[in-house]
């Protein structure tokens, strides 16, 4: 079953994550990033690429696209916050965009 | 080259438009609807139907995806309004997903 992260794991998992432009969510336990691509066609490539793993790991992100951008906020409504698995797809997300 | 729509054109265009759940964005010149699938991969699957179609005639939405639900705002920035271009993809969208 997933957990919320404790505060402890959390500061671990999160700190590589903030490096590579994450940001934890005002008022809300949940981290969000803006990805940047060269056109559309990148960006929902990404997004498709994204969308097979979240189907896969049953654990979809927040988005909204607007041609070249991407705007992701990830949290899991299971256990109100933060979890294993958003540290999982956040990185997957990092991969994918590299 | 695209222009914005008249008013006499607006009124014609949207019309059917606003009987299939699209409405007027307030304070923008612009049309919103929120699609509801039955899951994830329903959701993700159209809006990958609706990209192809969007590149191709090189018009894009603003979009958003939490789980099931899209929400879709379609303008012309070009033109700072609404388009015919918006009509059409308006169409696509609700064709895609009949």
């Amino acid at each position: 079953m997933t957990e919320r992260l404790s505060e402890e794991t959390r500061d671990t998992l999160l700190d590589p994550l903030l490096k590579t432009g994450w940001e934890v969510t005002q008022g809300r336990d949940a981290i969000q990033k803006t990805f940047q691509f060269n056109n559309f066609v990148d960006a929902f490539g990404w997004m498709t690429r994204v969308a097979i793993w979240a189907e896969k790991w049953d654990h979809h992100p927040e988005w909204s696209n607007v041609y070249k951008t991407v705007e992701v906020t990830l949290t899991t409504h299971d256990v109100d916050g933060l979890s294993p698995l958003d540290i999982k797809l956040a990185r997957k997300m990092d991969g994918l965009a590299g």
